[in-house]
């Protein structure tokens, strides 16, 4: 069964969780895709780092609005009317080795750019205090077109977003983000082993509290 | 309209935010109560701190199994099936001045302990593997009886959970909470100003990366 947003995005309920860790048991070897979003995919990711102790992130629920519930005797309570709401975070957050990670994760299909619609203001607007207070604030991009993941990191964006608010260009080109993110290489499982490239961004950037007296 | 979880613990709209903000505009200086459960206070706490840039803390939504959604045309997805789920984590994260804060909000009448069936064994696993993690573990505590309020850090919660399982008392004596957790003055507003004391917090544990070659 399909569930979209008001806006008519996708939305994927948590049970893909398990779905893909079936999945990823099949002793199939390629590095395909195998149809799986790019919620799937971090899902995955973040399911491997938990059990295995690495880091401990998790997607928030789907903010809704509940109006009306019911409840049948001997059985569970039923929400019967209620609404999507627009988050006012990123969809992802947590803790690795003392450092908070906040992100969110988008998808783009064109081959020449990331479009900065694809990020709403007040997005950009959080990820800035994460930053204010020393968190480690990205999205992680996947261009559909080439299968390639990068983490591109708040100051890339908050740069291009000005330039947007500037009059400039509305999209971020593919050869900045290939220059100034960081490309996540994919393998077997997980598919995206994100956490080792977020070393990277955090030792390009001294992030963390040793950074404070700077 | 009162909303209730399948427990039958009440459930608290997030619009409850901004009724608190609008209240603490009057000109009513007594530090009295007036009717706020210890998440509205909490919710207080943050926005205030959001406000003034002092740090990112944000409740998590209420995690819901969405199972049925129609689109009326012209006008936004009604949720028409829906139930409450189990959350996985604990109710509040975010960041502050480059640590991870981890937290769940806990209320008791009793007047002469925290009874531990208040927590669910995963809040404790997710606790244990934050606080592997170098973040902040915790919950506060109201007791009710006395209008008083506790930081009790995961180590002390940690401690009286093994103790149970062991056999021992299924509660931590408020002596205990008293000598062993960090009391949160009350003011006027915010009501629980919860900052200060998660650094007292901090300094005792030495928290954050500062640590990790220890």
């Amino acid at each position: 069964m399909t569930i979209r947003y008001p806006n008519g995005k996708l939305y994927t309920p948590n049970a893909s969780v398990q779905k893909t860790e079936k999945k990823s048991k099949n002793k199939d070897l390629s590095f395909s895709n195998r149809g799986k979003t790019l919620e799937d995919e971090i899902n995955e990711a973040n399911d491997y780092y938990i059990k295995r102790r690495l880091a401990i992130i998790h997607k928030k629920p789907v903010p809704v609005q509940i109006v009306k519930v019911e409840y049948p005797s001997r059985s569970a309570a039923v929400i019967r009317e209620a609404y999507f709401r627009t988050p006012s975070t990123t969809d992802y957050n947590g803790v690795w080795n003392g450092h908070y990670i906040d992100f969110d994760a988008k998808e783009t299909a064109s081959k020449t750019s990331f479009p900065l619609k694809n990020i709403h203001e007040h997005q950009m607007t959080h990820m800035q205090q994460v930053t204010e207070q020393n968190g480690v604030a990205f999205i992680i991009v996947r261009f559909s077109a080439y299968e390639r993941y990068f983490i591109v990191p708040y100051e890339v964006l908050q740069k291009a977003w000005q330039a947007m608010e500037n009059g400039d260009r509305k999209s971020i080109p593919f050869s900045i983000i290939e220059e100034e993110a960081y490309e996540i290489p994919t393998s077997y499982y997980p598919r995206i082993d994100y956490l080792p490239i977020i070393q990277q961004l955090i030792d390009a950037k001294c992030y963390g509290s040793e950074s404070e007296e700077k």
